[in-house]
């Protein structure tokens, strides 16, 4: 094999006179006036190799037997294009070489779909041949910035004095999480590791070891359903810090994404990036991950509405709920009533019972609902709303939860639907001061809203037991374009205090010993003030990239099947295996 | 939260008459003539902290209440120390920190064993209060260490163009390898997920798509039994590129490793790095990878001993084997018959059915098979193995496996016990030339002396399926001080040549597809030649770390307990976690 000299999408104007040897596949060859031109392909992109007789036969005549795809070696002198032949649409365009050399270094049967951006075949199509779906630039161009993204991570941290320490993947199960990944243990019959939803316990054991700034870009794993944005194994960018407080850890975070979005996008990020307590997250936006880059903020007008003689909102009311609407300026007649049916069945499924709403034509309310306002109360209404002529005013009324979760989801949905996100705009958000606990209906019981190793604030820890509900911690989630990009907090570090959190969340003094005792034991021997955060880096890439799907930012995502070609799906077993396992399957019919 | 203006470690001379806070553990306290000195300690060293009372009369005070490894903030200022208060032994003795406040951030129980370098305690309490083990400063240096080799050989292959890309933990069990840790999937009851042995199918898939240079710093898995150099999950540098040859390749590797020594120990290590053939590893030293570091190599003297009346060699030489020596310079004395009686029962181990020796005195040989040497054989033996007086010469005669195996066995216990090495070289050695198979006496066939992808040397394909035993693999292994860091080799790329590697494997052309159809697929669409190589960095790191036993440089080791404390081994799962997976484990008293 002779060495490359340069990757055919590097040539340039600079290279003309220079002999080359390339490596790349076929992306196209054409024949044209007792000529062969080839356009070569390689990872860096694509150069027009010329076949001339007057210059090699030989290699003239091979080329006519390459096809599509097939890889070769092309030895041959870069040329000036002549003026007319300059191609303007590729980066090469100026340039091409003359072959005096190929070879053919394996063939290709003609690939299912076209090796070029924007083909339109089925995901299915997509994943089965993966490795030329990777090839087509686009995927090609991810995969380089997923590199780049994640050397500028490393990069920062390094040069921050993080160390890079690797916590084990095969771990004890512990509860208070997502569904874990089992893994049967061999030498312990019956026992099974679990696979890592997050290091959370080994690096805050590290932090007590004294490494003080612990980094991380590791795999971690939840057992559950695949959404577009969600796989079961997924990447982390995870740090655990001591002695900093939780603004010094924002600010390693922002420092971190500037360089990130930088690098990756030529983009320069403003910091710090804004900030919003949770509860102004939820009253203004219906979401506790509110994308920013468009208004409809959701507005509270239980005030205005009480006394309208409207039985919806008023038992909401009466109910402990509230009223609140989002106003959709000058899109009255983007909706028609079909339209407007189709939204309520939207907000249904988040528990909302209707969608109420209006149109403003001529100063006035319009729509089956008008006529439960008295003049006054209209004209207080458009006030409150800030209603014009053409606007459409769309209401929610019930407990304050489900207000958020239906108008929140109805608010992302017309944002996209009316066209009003800038998609190349990348709008960071801090979401601050979270309650510490969430109840959980089905449980019956509160339940840790972030992990249980959470700080309480201060003046809130004497009523972790006897109040939880007005426990507010000390954690701070990011949000990117409306998604989640990570979340941190500062974590309990006196023995106390994570006693006291485990009685809140339900555990007897024994119990928390029995699943948590290695942990309160070490937080007896000097762990320090600590905290941390982890980052979802696929996510950070799809956003990045401008995709609203994780298959296009992992490599070999999953598929769902368990039939994937690619190696990366469950596949059946042996019953030795099972029996060195001491493990069986459940008959079917017995289930 | 204050924030530190220095690590402890850091502060010298030049920080004289500097304020500064501190952020640390209490190392030592001492109470001296109405002052109290601490000797604070954080992951970059220890400076000595005064507290007197007529600089803060409240420091002094709750100075006295503080304990070993309590956790404090120390306020105050740098001052020099007088020349005889100067400590030499500490890289911060020439200054000291008068205090003006002490904050205490964390109590501490008295630690299970001192926190500093040679503590002389168990492993097992080092490992169940492994965070109060890693705050020790020969612990903590070493993650130091291996952050800085890690970050090394990233920082290396990114500069080379290699893009880092994950590749999935969750994968398909394949054949052929190790033992497969198994995953059971909740989706597909039934199914089991393998955790990978390494990414080798995907990597090469990768180079299908294009990516031409890959690498991962990544976690691989065997379900083996614990040894001191080997945990069943470890982590390799994987790499693969396109169109390089394997002299590339190693140059690559190569230069890595040059720098990774540099930046971790400051040693330059000479480059290109030796080569021997495996067959001569196997003559010379009677392992696949020598300790090059000494001598004692293993001579062929089945020649000069084949005509002496000596059952045990004639035997041994006739049915096909051979006698090899090694002559143990001047240390005749050292071993008595005892000892050398201990070295027979050692190298049983290996398979030999007895250790020959002789001692030479005053120019003749002695011990109890010098009578069957007549006078010219023992001349003949002493100059075959250069022995003089003072020497002690030790034979193994077997099948030429078993020779080499207990003569490469017994020459690394005689390089320690004889005090040969020095401990502080690095010796790189690679290993190539490999046979692509071994016979699987339990198996009755060949299997894959590396892995079924690897690509026979060109001039042996057409043996693949004939004569087996004489096709040699282009592979190379390469070796630091004995222990194998790493194993490459290029691959098969082309489908014919993969069709008959795996029908000389013993799959039928319909298992092979079955199990591998998806790489055969691959390669039938422009699959580039490619091949790469996987470094141990856990090795690498113990070896450079100058250890013998990765518990002591992976940071959360497995210990082989069901118990271990900090959630690093398999525990119990729910009843109800295993109905989800329709999973039973089998009652004990059934097997």
């Amino acid at each position: 094999m002779e060495k490359r000299t340069s990757y055919c999408g590097e040539l340039n104007e600079t290279h003309i006179g220079q002999s080359v040897i390339l490596h790349g596949w076929v992306q196209k060859r054409r024949d044209l006036g007792g000529l062969i031109f080839i356009d070569l392909r390689d990872r860096e992109g694509i150069v027009q190799v010329v076949f001339n007789p007057e210059f090699s036969k030989e290699a003239l005549e091979i080329a006519d037997s390459v096809r599509n795809e097939f890889v070769v070696t092309i030895k041959g002198k870069v040329h000036a294009r002549g003026e007319k032949a300059i191609n303007d649409k590729l980066a090469t365009g100026k340039v091409e070489v003359l072959a005096e050399e190929i070879t053919i270094l394996n063939t290709s049967k003609t690939p299912p779909f076209y090796i070029e951006d924007g083909v339109n075949v089925s995901d299915e199509l997509r994943l089965k041949y993966r490795y030329l779906d990777l090839r087509r630039p686009e995927m090609n161009n991810i995969f380089k910035m997923r590199h780049t993204v994640t050397r500028t991570f490393r990069n920062k941290l390094d040069a921050l004095g993080f160390f890079d320490i690797e916590t084990p993947y095969l771990t004890k199960s512990t509860p208070e999480g997502a569904r874990d990944y089992l893994v049967p243990s061999r030498v312990y019959p019956g026992n099974f590791y679990a696979l890592p939803q997050s290091p959370q316990i080994l690096k805050q054991l590290l932090m007590t070891a004294g490494f003080d700034k612990y980094y991380q870009i590791v795999r971690c794993f939840r057992d559950e359903d695949l959404r577009g944005d969600r796989q079961p194994e997924f990447t982390q960018i995870d740090l655990e810090t001591s002695f900093l407080t939780k603004e010094e850890i924002q600010a390693i975070t922002e420092d971190m994404l500037v360089d990130v979005v930088k690098e990756a996008k030529n983009i320069t990020i403003e910091k710090p990036f804004p900030r919003m307590t949770y509860k102004e997250a939820m009253d203004r936006f219906g979401s506790d991950k509110p994308d920013i880059r468009f208004g409809l903020e959701l507005q509270n007008v239980s005030e205005v509405v009480k006394d309208v003689d409207f039985k919806v909102f008023q038992s909401a009311i009466e109910n402990g709920g509230e009223v609140k609407a989002i106003n959709a300026k000058a899109a009255a007649t983007n909706f028609s009533r079909k339209d407007l049916d189709a939204l309520g069945v939207f907000v249904a499924n988040y528990g909302a019972k209707g969608l109420a709403w209006l149109k403003i034509e001529a100063g006035e309310l319009k729509g089956p609902i008008a006529k439960f306002f008295p003049e006054d109360k209209a004209a207080e209404l458009q006030a409150a709303l800030q209603a014009e002529d053409g606007d459409l005013l769309l209401f929610a009324a019930d407990k304050a939860d489900i207000v958020a979760a239906s108008l929140g989801a109805l608010r992302n949905k017309l944002g996209k639907d009316l066209d009003l996100i800038n998609e190349d705009e990348l709008a960071f958000l801090w979401v601050t001061d979270w309650p510490l606990f969430e109840y959980d209906e089905e449980a019956g019981r509160y339940v840790s809203a972030h992990h249980p190793f959470t700080l309480p604030k201060e003046e809130d820890i004497p009523f972790l037991e006897t109040d939880s509900s007005k426990v507010m911690a000390e954690a701070y989630d990011i949000v990117l374009n409306g998604y989640e990009i990570g979340g941190g907090s500062l974590r309990i570090y006196k023995k106390e205090v994570q006693e006291s959190m485990f009685r809140a969340l339900g555990f007897t003094d024994e119990s928390a010993k029995e699943q948590f005792g290695f942990l309160m034991e070490a937080l007896e021997y000097g762990t320090p003030p600590h905290g941390g955060i982890a980052l979802g880096l696929d996510r950070i890439v799809m956003i990045l990239a401008g995709r609203n799907n994780l298959r296009d930012t992992i490599a070999f995502p999953k598929t769902g099947s368990a039939v994937d070609p690619l190696t990366n799906a469950p596949g059946e077993v042996s019953a030795a295996q099972l029996a060195e396992l001491k493990l069986e399957t459940v008959k079917k019919e017995t289930n």
